[in-house]
């Protein structure tokens, strides 16, 4: 049986947190009310705090200010390391010139924009512009007319051999209690599976998400992997990914994995937080109000 | 380097000819010139034949008819077995009552309809219907919303605990030279990996599909397994699933494998065909004409 | 919650029964006490059935002296159907001269030879004989060195463009309640990753086996698919291969699937038998004694 | 059709070189005749070299002392990057107390260990010591019993909720010009596939091994991404995995892929390297000798 741990005493050990923000920070209801009281206490305890999330449909600028709407003034985009900005990194690096073609709604594309690359979305690639493609990116489920557009980008992946960019592994997140939705990563997977060419994910478990907020954490700070510990509600994904790239992992139940099935879940996958708490919120009383 | 048969020397040595359809006896230009001469020598000699196809977007009445525009009047709908036809055979056997959802075109629908079951589109089933929904079944790429329709055929299949039947296991098919799309069995393996529950696939390489055609033939005539060929264009449906089923099997190169490809492609996939022939078009010179 | 049936109930309602073997009819302890009686029912009551396993390690005569020694006189040779048998008529139809290359008991290849083809273990394959070498079969997963002979199968499959028969799909078997053993299913699965190249499986849930028992079956009475049930105790082989070919199914509680877990199980996967029994052993009380 | 560059061009652009090893710098006839040319050149250019290899068989020390037996003084034991080094930081951050039971060598065992755990073979794991069982590391093909030590290493893992690591990726490598060996990435698939948990795997194309080395050459200059060239002679593994990390990369072909094939295997992968080279090795004439 799973002991399950105190979320404060455990951060008291730490020098930096970083959170996954669904289903620990917020879920389809918004924000977890009390939330702010854990990035209070981080902020008085002079810890520091990443939030590390699968998530290219916006900028962080875009997502902290989704922060600061529901009631999370703290959060500052640069805290913010998604599988977006990954895509960003890689398009800076890799793609000199031409079109980078995309799945997506315009919002999403506009932050990955670079200078000598233009984006175009997939309804727009024609036979006269289609040499000029030079990377091809998922980045969210909305924004296209999928089964015009996912035809569209199988024959365009087939004539050209140029990256293909998954800017979000995930292949379902939740929509209400009771539903889910398919994601990008999903429908990347069937695309893959029809071309049988192989494509460039990026996103948790994948330990560069991890490597990218632990590059800006020792650009502000003298760390080791062993002072900081991931937060994270996804065995799979956060723990998986944490543990491999040799943290600390805490999993909350307020998303993902339920209660009642924590046990059988660890067992079943072999994936086993370092820590196991209810949530990460951090009541009153453990604050000793 | 693979030998290259004569196609009129090969079904001499058979009593009964499987086809495949698309590649072999038309393509998206229509039916393939000269394919009526193999259907009259095979009348002329006595031979039996049926058509094997991953099909489950029409009825074999509807798959017949549209030879017979082609000009092929030849075909009788009682000599094709398509993966729709198993997909309705199942339903009959094993589904008693309820609503079978399906995604596809109505017409598509049509023919699997049984007594005792009623069939809907998936953009008909809600929070009214959905606890009478006993099976759901992907038949065609076209008819539906892709973006609203499967993701409400992913919560369908989370909450019900029913069969998902895949009426076509292709993932893709050829539109032109140039372009394919993807098919229902790709939508359906996404779906699939999204739920993380197991599918019933119908159509080759299973074995079902030949089955079938076998238990058609033996109801007419008293044959062997050594007495059929197997003719089709793609190694790892039509080539691996007769030689598995036991059947002599001939590539013909005027659809998925071509001649440039053909020594690479059965040394890599390790699958085999007994004959290799150009075409199963029988030209005039080989009827001595 | 899962409705729990009474065996003897339900075989009351059809004429013939397929019996998986492993976990229904024994386990590793032996013979299940009081499984003669419903032998000794089926008999009085004028009802078939026959054994379908997959099991490649020896032939039927040798599988029906097991059931001997442990008790069950009942069992017939004819009565059973294994995924070795499958392998036997492949290698009759399809292989028509030269060497099959084995990994397994000497046991196990003995009654897979036919006329014309000779078996070796990979042991004895050397430069020498290896050109005469036209099929490759997995059989058991006992009678040779793992390190050495895996080595040779890969390469004597890279170099070769031979059919590759696994004799049997299990990735592991149950050893001791707590223990389990690799299977050659498993061994097989290595080898086909590692040179890329498509085997051929034999056993549940692949049609073929239900396929050959409902051949047999037909050979001695007039019978439809609805007239029999499939008795198993795994859901991924023998629930979702007997629904798959049309047959009604029994998932019973003595091997692979606990009553803990029997309702998560089939949610989780999606695999749903017709009915769901304690055991195929008929009670004393049942019988009216 | 693929352009072939220059090597010695490409590397005047770069400051930081990061090699793989076995197909670029040696093969199994041992070190690449010339190679030395390359590094003296690196040298006496000032500019810094890694070596970035999926190898857990032996300590760093002891593949440098490999090079200096072949000829090649060079190379340190520093610069030196492999999946096995990986593996042991893993160990340290993560496992802190029992036994790491590991399959291969004593040698690759032994410098894996570290303060507070001990390593064991898997031959001594027994019912006593399982419970301290705190790890199981894939280390090396050779050094075990396949048969006796595998079904062993498949139940402590079904027993033990713990980290399985796999210290090298590579389903095989290559034994002669015409043979493969089955490598130990290949018998843990094997392994996981069975026991249906996941497994931890270091090696390329994962980006931990790049960044591990990104680190150490950070360590010793003021560098960038774009500073920095992989050289390899693989696809799928040191290109698609020095691409993902951002790098520019340079396919050789003296190893796994060969000239003849280059622009299918680039096309059907759709894994394009920056650069293809015939040789990693600098000949006279470009060194103006």
């Amino acid at each position: 049986m799973q002991r399950i741990d105190n979320f404060k005493s455990i951060i008291d050990k730490y020098k930096v947190v970083f959170f996954d923000a669904f289903g620990v920070l917020k879920n389809y209801e918004g924000i977890l009310p009390g939330i702010e009281r854990t990035f209070a206490y981080l902020e008085e305890q002079g810890k520091e705090y990443y939030i590390v999330t699968n998530d290219a449909s916006r900028s962080p600028a875009q997502l902290a200010e989704s922060y600061h709407n529901g009631g999370l003034d703290f959060i500052k985009a640069e805290r913010i390391v998604s599988s977006g900005m990954l895509t960003k990194e890689y398009l800076d690096l890799k793609v000199r010139d031409g079109i980078v073609a995309y799945l997506g709604t315009k919002k999403s594309a506009h932050y990955i924009e670079s200078s000598g690359l233009g984006t175009l979305p997939i309804s727009e690639i024609n036979s006269k512009n289609i040499d000029q493609v030079n990377a091809l990116v998922f980045l969210d489920d909305e924004g296209f007319d999928w089964a015009r557009d996912l035809n569209t980008t199988v024959n365009i992946i087939r004539k050209r051999t140029i990256p293909v960019i998954v800017a979000n592994t995930d292949r379902s997140y939740p929509l209400t209690t009771s539903d889910v939705s398919i994601a990008i990563g999903g429908i990347a997977a069937m695309c893959e599976s029809v071309v049988g060419k192989q494509f460039i994910r990026f996103g948790k478990p994948d330990s560069q998400m991890f490597m990218f907020a632990y590059d800006l954490v020792r650009a502000e700070m003298n760390i080791k992997k062993s002072d900081i510990v991931m937060v994270g509600d996804t065995l799979n994904t956060d723990i998986l990914g944490g543990n491999k790239f040799g943290l600390d992992t805490v999993l909350v139940l307020t998303g993902n994995t339920l209660a009642k099935d924590v046990d059988n879940r660890i067992i079943a996958t072999g994936i086993a937080p370092t820590y196991v708490c209810e949530t990460a919120v951090i009541d009153n009383a453990d604050l000793g109000f």
